[in-house]
């Protein structure tokens, strides 16, 4: 522990005068300042950083978070958006001499408008909550994390949010077709709607996996997808990884899009079916699970044709679910993967990178020589069908020096991730853990354009600043010194 | 015909000293700077508009590209960059003191990358080329605008083109899979890969659509399809549009996704059926052409399903094709409508607007009263599944008046697809001819908001400047006043 110096009193009245403002806005239970209170906030998924914010506002109305961005602007307050708080990069990890400003009150669904198969919701709802509100119709909302229960909308627009069903169905990008955006200055802006394309720049790519960091979305409005008539699931043993990866490569080259292509290696599966008893085959040296959807006769075709595969790829044993109840047990091995490491090691620090789909088995291979390097095992779970690594790094955070070899291992996971042409993020986003790697995937001009987007929506720096850019870019360009502080996060940034 | 006056001598010897300058970056014939040749390039596919570059230049490698652009950001020269010119919006429209950027010579396929499924291509291959690159092994390229065999797919990229088959398989913005970008000042940007997401703002979708404003597609990764195994087309006839409008929500709605779901209107169907005898029902006041693919007992299903809905809604006649070959008759109609129409109509001028799907009856209705209004009939052809509307205004350009009113016509539809909350385009980009109708859909701190982004691109405005921003607000925010200068284009920028 570093003993924390005493704030001075200039910085407790600025705070007092934001607190005291910002209740003016939002009257009642809306601010919260109490140190107890504002614990709730300090991390997000990623609980290895902490930080509690300066205060928290939950505005309950459109108005009002436009009122609160536009007093933080004229008063150069930053400010961190945060849905639930799911993230695991740290994206919506606080500020000391921030406002959390946290969207959890609005969480309504607005409208379901069947005629234009789409739901308009609040940025507070939860991702689950959407598929809720039509699976009486026969549609659901495609995307799904792991944390669907209690991640939100808001937040899988701010991270670009995946799942086990994106492969075939899309990331949110490809399934949110409208935001409505209060920019810093507190203007409304509105992207996209119940169309499929609209005139001008499409800035909603822009938005959607934008980390909080060009505005705070308010209104989303969502595309609903009908629920496929029939799905069966196959597991696909092999003796190697490279096995199962030249697999996934000649399935999505026949043209086969499942439902779901997922990989899990030996560590992974033992440690699943210990757990959840599913059914996998634990002499196989990685496990492949797939997803055929669509109605019988085109689900009996598919599994055939991606059993072919399968067998000309040296598959040492196919088993295809029997029944619903079989196929859902099938996937619950896989979703309560994470959970399963997490009973076989202390600690784990899951990566998330995407590489080309024919890449997979040499970077699995790598990975593999890395545990001996690093003295680290890794499982390997993952979206095999678009390439999208979920490497879980076990370690022990009361061993000394593990933590921060299981990071270095991360990093390297990562780079190797960008050398095979690959990039840093699936789906979990950039936030605070990637943004010292965003140099090697992205070049100065590059990194320059994008803060160049940043500044034509806040070219104050005020909306979660610390995340996504390199520090050092971002310093050199506002003309600041890098200073590094040592144990505590955001060394860059001022302490409160 | 206006008299052009005399160009001055320093303009002249500007002119030759960009030339020559041209000519040591692009060696040979690169470098066109003959009225005769110029005059190939005077217009694109929105003939009302013409006029001849200053010089055209064509790059053959992305060096010489880059080359061409710095030396016109250095030197102020504005520059409009090309593909194959089919832009219904004058999105390529010259400029009389701008360089013209052919990216002809682009037209190699680069890799056809079959376990990633995508093809990387240079952005003056062809549409059609790319799906013939890969058709043997059974896969295509989605979007199909109706210039398919000559427009490129870096002109795609630009306009974010459509086709019949967007309904199901998604606009360019949703097969383009990343790009490779040169910037007004020479720098290559790339955004996207071949794999689904990537770290950092998703610009991607910034760029396409962008009608060459921010930047130079060097390269272009598309993500190509399976074929379906199969496909039917059914042709439904109805009483009313409002029952064809309506049928189109219920299908929507009822969760089914069709390959493509047309609607012509009596007038286009009778001028489609003398041309190509598809055997359209000449009875019905508007026809619903509606194809589902997939496996054989998917598209059994599918067919019951969507004539049950077609019965509901109305439908007084339904057909299926029987064999592929009558599929693509009935296709080849609706695919020579534009022709068609042009056989009864001395010329035509074809719109473009979105609209949410439940409004499609109500607007066919009005836009039928706005025939009395404006004296002039319209024949309405459209992408119905997308909302996506192509009214084609039938005028004589020879009678005083006609193409006026024909224009004004065009206008008070496009303001009737905003109105009941649609856009102003679907697959055609906004150009020239829709940017004064931008201040319809967008306020102005919307519109603020993309300036704010093509300065973070091209801060100079040197990169196709005229088109897409209304011309009052642009020239407001450079500081200049707008002058109205009659029957020329471009009224507001010098005249070389």
């Amino acid at each position: 522990m570093i003993a924390m110096p005493e704030p001075d009193r200039a910085v407790l009245a600025r705070r007092a005068e934001i607190v005291a403002a910002l209740r003016t806005i939002v009257p009642g239970e809306g601010v919260i300042d109490r140190a107890a209170e504002l614990s709730a906030f300090e991390c997000d998924g990623l609980t290895a950083y902490r930080q509690p914010p300066m205060v928290a506002v939950l505005p309950g109305t459109t108005a009002q978070v436009v009122e609160v961005l536009r007093y933080c602007a004229m008063n150069g307050v930053k400010v961190v958006p945060r849905g639930a708080g799911t993230s695991l990069s740290g994206g919506a990890l606080p500020l000391a001499d921030g406002v959390l400003l946290g969207m959890g009150k609005f969480n309504r669904i607005r409208e379901v408008d069947v005629a234009n198969r789409c739901v308009v919701a609040e940025p507070g709802v939860t991702n689950l909550a959407i598929t809720q509100a039509v699976e009486g119709l026969g549609l659901y909302y495609a995307p799904d994390p792991s944390s669907q229960i209690a991640c939100t909308i808001g937040g899988n627009v701010a991270e670009n949010s995946g799942g086990v069903h994106c492969l075939k169905y899309g990331l949110t990008t490809n399934n949110v077709i409208g935001v409505e955006l209060a920019t810093i200055e507190g203007e409304l802006l509105r992207f996209g709607g119940k169309h499929f394309d609209a005139s001008g720049y499409d800035l909603l790519g822009a938005i959607i996996g934008s980390e909080g960091m060009l505005g705070v979305v308010t209104e989303v409005t969502v595309r609903v997808l009908p629920k496929p008539p029939g799905a069966r699931a196959l597991l696909i043993g092999f003796a190697s990884v490279e096995g199962a990866g030249a697999c996934v490569a000649g399935v999505i080259g026949a043209g086969v899009i499942p439902g779901g292509m997922e990989i899990m290696d030996k560590l992974a599966v033992e440690a699943a079916e210990a757990f959840v008893h599913a059914g996998y085959p634990l002499d196989a040296a990685a496990l492949m699970i797939v997803e055929l959807d669509g109605c019988e006769a085109e689900v009996d075709a598919l599994v055939a044709e991606v059993e072919a595969i399968a067998l000309e790829n040296g598959a040492t044993s196919c088993r295809s679910s029997r029944s619903e109840r079989e196929r859902l047990l099938f996937w619950a091995g896989r979703k309560a993967a994470f959970p399963a490491v997490g009973r076989i090691s202390p600690d784990y620090y899951c990566m998330d990178g995407t590489i080309p789909r024919r890449e997979i088995g040499r970077v699995l291979r790598r990975i593999e020589a890395m545990e001996g390097e690093y003295g680290l095992r890794c499982a390997n779970v993952f979206h095999a069908g678009d390439g999208n690594l979920h490497p879980l790094v076990l370690y022990d955070a009361n061993k000394p020096g593990e933590l921060d070899r299981a990071e270095a291992f991360g990093s390297a996971i990562l780079r190797l991730c960008v050398d095979v042409g690959g990039v840093l993020t699936g789906e979990h986003g950039v936030g605070v853990e990637k943004r010292d790697l965003m140099d090697t995937m992205f070049t100065e001009i590059d990194l320059a354009q994008q803060q160049r987007l940043k500044c034509a929506f806040d070219a104050g720096g005020l909306l979660n600043p610390g995340k996504v850019f390199p520090q050092l870019c971002r310093c050199a360009e506002l003309g600041r010194m890098h200073v590094s502080g040592g144990a505590l996060p955001f060394p860059d940034l001022p302490r409160f």
